[in-house]
């Protein structure tokens, strides 16, 4: 591509001062106990996400003619809010093409931000197809979500606000989906403080910078699997994939489950929602994938926008994994009392009973028995032992 | 109380500097689309609510003799890790009295931030009194959660925050359980800017400040039950209840199921986890419960430790509130063919399937029909009923 030059980037950040919040960097401590982590927050960003700042800084570069024909994008989630907002500031129209199965909460939020929703039936790869067909049929510009110099430039801002609010950072780490957010953001503070480590982090079920970097030329994964969906991109593009080869130190993966953990550490911790894609930067903190051990850090959570329903899944997976809450079951004899002593070694044993199902006829049990399910709220994976020791030693048989 | 100095809350905001975070006031359209509304974020505040504030600065001003011999307080909540990090940085030691009952991520929490924990058998009353006993017999302060005046100075730098970054704001809202938070708040921003309004918002269930003010006199509640329990405070304080009555322009109640569609409301639009009690300022504002049409408003968000189990029901709530989550009960003839009809009728108006329950023995039926219940996820009420009537048009006989 045009060489991204860095005054575009101060450029795009004199656009970008009066639309964008700036919410300041959050220190944490629990993160990761050695090293000093801080969160920079984008999703407190408007919209929920950073997507706003290369989508609206795009759309502000575009010619009158441009602007008057107006624009059109294809995306499930943030690119199409901020390009849905970023429209609407310029006072023009934006056309969205959304796969026809996409959530009801986004395809409302994108609306509600004043574009025009065009549902194609299939996959975000019809919707994209339909969406360059419109494009070539109306004149529309395309923006894309993360392949354009513009839009990356809009990103790079993350970049100076991180440099100029802590000037002795050491590390940044950034979520990596098509790879628009790192290639600004690496660019940015590589061009300014070139010591600064950038760290990129993929999810382990769709590793295409990670792959197309290993293998020296862009892969086109045949297919993507995480509940970061964000990021759940199958191939980078050409300009990032110049520009993380050029800026970045190293990109890693993080599991489904530790994403999960990440996201319930910044609710509970830090009352911050965050989504799949926004919660990697913090999961590759939590389980060392990165070296920042020392360090003055910096986590880009990316983005906020997790359908509540999907928020609910991911804190019970959560707080199983962490043995917070558990499911013990037991096969118990029918007779009158056991329900409660049961309950009495539990309660001595400091967990709180949130459910019980008590269930005859089970195919595995005697005929005179019954099956138990408790589900308790525990302190972690060691006191769930101690509690179902304690059951054993009660002549209880625990069969999970 | 001896009369509360405007120079104490100074005091307090230098004495608090280092240790309370300062996170900017939020601007937010969808509150109330007829008041320019921002957010003061202490749910952002370290330990997840503005009670460190209090807390820290009462410990901060102890005599090296009292220091010496610790604090204690009683609190199942917020004051109990305000108390527990303010002895901490002060190295001293705290002794927190909890209900046997208290969840047990508050009792980690607690103990994390340093303090001892001393598990009281019954309610809060109980803890309290073992606390007084406690007190005595060893020689500690008792740290009071809201009914002493350097706790209150300590609340006030929030007003003093508020009116520093936005000079202009015409009214404030603020929680009021106990009426320490509201008294520092209004003490200070009615000393320094006369004219902004501050208005208290109580929940419906437990409304002792409210009619402590109603009366002329400080009621005792029998009983409170709201799911904002930071603020189920049944006796308004001497001291707290007098600067109300002096400081505080009105204050109001909401509903539980007010506060559950505001916890919601800042959950999803500004990826903001609140407790309760954080959320009823948010909740005035939306309901309009407060006269702030055509003003620039403060809604203080006073804490987020709200645990996740009970996120969860308030999310289902909350939607099931707005329309977005509903369950219609069919009573089908058992015959093929028949749920692929009613999904089909669901699929053409727009909704989502989240599950399907079908059961056949119910008393309700026919002998020859089985009942139907399926969750949708829907736009809003609107929606619900035009699914209704779609099923109803299609031959479906809809129970609920």
């Amino acid at each position: 591509m045009a060489q991204l030059d860095i005054a575009e980037v101060f450029n795009a950040a004199k656009v970008l001062n009066d639309v964008a919040r700036h919410p300041k960097l959050i220190g944490v401590t629990k993160i990761n106990p050695e090293a000093e982590v801080y969160l920079k927050p984008e999703n407190l960003q408007r919209t929920g996400s950073f997507k706003l700042r290369g989508a609206y800084y795009k759309i502000s570069q575009l010619s009158e003619e441009e602007k008057a024909k107006g624009v059109i994008a294809c995306s499930a989630g943030n690119h199409a809010q901020g390009v849905a907002l970023g429209a609407s500031h310029a006072g023009i129209k934006s056309l969205i093409c959304l796969p026809a199965g996409a959530p009801l909460s986004k395809i409302e939020a994108t609306k509600a931000l004043g574009a025009e929703v065009c549902l194609v039936p299939g996959v975000y790869d019809d919707a994209y197809r339909k969406a360059i067909e419109l494009q070539k049929e109306h004149g529309y510009t395309f923006v894309h979500p993360f392949d354009d110099p513009l839009v990356i430039a809009g990103q790079g801002t993350i970049g100076l606000e991180i440099i100029e609010e802590m000037p002795d950072v050491e590390a940044v780490i950034v979520p990596v989906g098509g790879g628009g957010l790192i290639s600004g953001v690496a660019f940015t503070i590589k061009t300014i403080k070139p010591d600064v480590k950038v760290y990129g982090v993929q999810a382990e079920g769709a590793p295409s910078m990670v792959k197309s970097l290993a293998e020296g030329d862009r892969v086109n994964l045949d297919a993507v699997s995480t509940i970061a969906d964000g990021i759940a991109v199958k191939q980078p593009g050409v300009n990032t994939y110049e520009m993380c080869s050029k800026y970045v130190d190293e990109i890693v993966t993080v599991s489904d489950d530790e994403i999960a953990a990440a996201i319930l550490a910044l609710l509970e911790q830090q009352k911050l929602v965050s989504e799949g894609a926004g919660a990697v930067s913090v999961a590759a903190a939590m389980f060392d994938k990165v070296p920042i051990k020392g360090k003055k850090v910096v986590c880009l959570v990316s983005g906020g926008n997790i359908d509540v329903t999907s928020l609910n899944r991911v804190i019970t997976r959560g707080l199983v994994k962490s043995g917070r809450d558990c499911t013990i079951v037991l096969n118990l004899s029918d007779k009158p009392g056991q329900l409660s002593k049961v309950c009495n070694v539990i309660g001595d044993l400091g967990a709180n009973i949130l459910s019980v199902e008590h269930q005859r006829n089970h195919a595995n049990t005697q005929i005179v028995g019954c099956r138990l399910s408790v589900e308790l709220e525990t302190r972690n994976p060691e006191h769930v032992e101690i509690i179902k020791n304690g059951l054993r030693e009660a002549g209880f048989e625990v069969v999970e």
